[in-house]
């Protein structure tokens, strides 16, 4: 076996209530990435697209996630990566973390599937390093282990698998640019004690709520006090976005990773559809470039096709 | 039926990463109340013990609990309460809750039970709004609904009983009094975002271990980052008690409420004495009185017998 195909897909990360933590996986879009052996120890990355990534592989998230792989398992060969982007850079829906997750779940084929997913995720979380500065797994957990995450802790890396109801997500890309210097400069250095703690009484009862599959209660604690109020004015009508989707009976939702994205969970198909119709309604007459997915939260991550 | 006998046990509240929402109760200690319906709506507050505290009924958490009910009720008559405490006020384990939960409970017996627990929480919150100035939950809910609960918001009143795995905890209470006044002035008004993200993964984490019944998640998760540090110092050898149970096997703790209790969570009721004996050898040397009790995460909360 010299050629692995796999898919990675969507996820949205800072979840309402769970920011830099609380992340889960959609069913699309998808990146599609081949990977090939090749003689030297070394990565060569081809693009399927006009994105204008870096093909360099030290500059390119997908080029550092495998070489980390290559150096960790003293590799005296190397791989090609040929990626079909099906999610647009910038979206915030871990464009770059599905990418980087389907070249190494490939690889990993490639190796025997000598390492574990947890090992995987530490692996693309140095690609990520490069995106975003700092060691996330926000995206990349969900990408990995597909379903619902919790990232505990990167430093040691600890994820959490959460039990959840069958429930699905719609999500609108507005196709602007949020730069990432922008989302994060809003953010605040501290946060008031009652605002922290409402948040995490929030975030522990979305975990109860996903178990228990209660989905009043899932929608009740979807309440993002910290970083939504500052981060929403980034994103053109998301305040309508988000009434009009509740209007049609989702549960709650809010920003998807750091924007322009933005996702509403849903109780059944018929409510992501709805909800859908009514993002449009709003969307259309901004003339704003959008797109918008429905999709169940998917139980499978990146996996080889 | 003219007198309703309940008991109404310890809590522990601000447990670890979960400060002012989650709570547990125990079986031991209780309070023992016994109420009685007399002529005018009224309450007659008669205490068996010498801790000093009023019997004015609205000078008294009991009392005003209580009389909400009669208000609530528009009853032409009244109780008379009588208080044998089990537990000593200002322990940190929820003395004044467990006085009022199982005063509310016997009245509401009196009443054939027409109060749902919920709304004998709002009851016992107007009591506890005397004794700590705002409107808390978090002794309060694990008293009357028993386990281990979160208080997702307290305006409204939402609470949610978690699953967890049948557990124990050991508690110590050092008999010195740590004034409600020093143990709130310690507590920062802000917290840096990258702590607060911190605490609230880690009651995510721990809210999902509960529910999955994993020990160790269990164990990584109790970690605060923001009360604890600070609170810490008001409870002599609060460390030391903390390693030396660590050492036999405790999964981990912290403070009760806002101390001086402090108390750890074990696997087993062996361990639970292994702590108890851990906690013991830390503080005999001290000189300082204290108590210690073992005791699972009890199922029942307040109730009448």
């Amino acid at each position: 076996m010299h050629e692995v195909r796999a898919l990675a897909p969507a996820t949205v990360s800072n979840v309402v209530c769970g920011f830099d933590c609380l992340g889960f996986a959609l069913d699309e879009p998808v990146d599609e990435t081949v990977v090939r052996q090749i003689a030297n120890p070394e990565v060569r990355i081809i693009h399927h697209d006009d994105f204008g990534l870096p093909t360099e592989p030290d500059k390119n998230v997908v080029g550092i996630s495998v070489l980390a792989m290559i150096r960790d398992a003293d590799l005296d060969f190397g791989f090609e990566v040929e990626i079909t982007k099906g999610i647009k850079p910038g979206s915030g829906i871990g464009s770059s973390a599905a990418s980087s997750c389907g070249a190494v779940v490939a690889a990993n084929r490639l190796l025997g599937d000598r390492y574990s997913k947890l090992e995987l995720v530490e692996f693309v979380m140095q690609g990520e390093m490069l995106a975003s500065g700092a060691r996330h797994a926000d995206n990349v957990a969900p990408c990995i282990f597909g379903g619902m995450t919790l990232v505990r802790s990167t430093e040691p890396i600890d994820i959490v698998t959460l039990a959840h109801p069958s429930i699905f997500a719609t999500v609108i890309h507005p196709q602007i640019e949020i730069k990432t210097a922008d989302a994060r400069a809003v953010l605040p250095q501290s946060v008031p004690l009652i605002d922290a703690t409402r948040q995490w009484a929030n975030l522990g009862a979305f975990v109860a709520a996903a178990s228990q599959g209660d989905l009043r209660l899932l929608g009740r604690s979807m309440e993002d006090v910290v970083v939504e109020p500052v981060r929403k004015g980034l994103i053109p009508k998301f305040d309508e976005v988000k009434e009009a989707s509740l209007a049609v009976g989702a549960l709650g939702g809010g920003i998807s990773g750091s924007g322009p994205a933005m996702f509403m969970l849903c109780p059944d198909a018929e409510t992501a559809s709805k909800v859908r119709e009514a993002m449009r309604l709003v969307y259309e007459p901004t003339g704003i470039d959008f797109k918008i997915y429905c999709s169940p939260i998917a139980g499978s991550g990146a996996r080889v096709i």
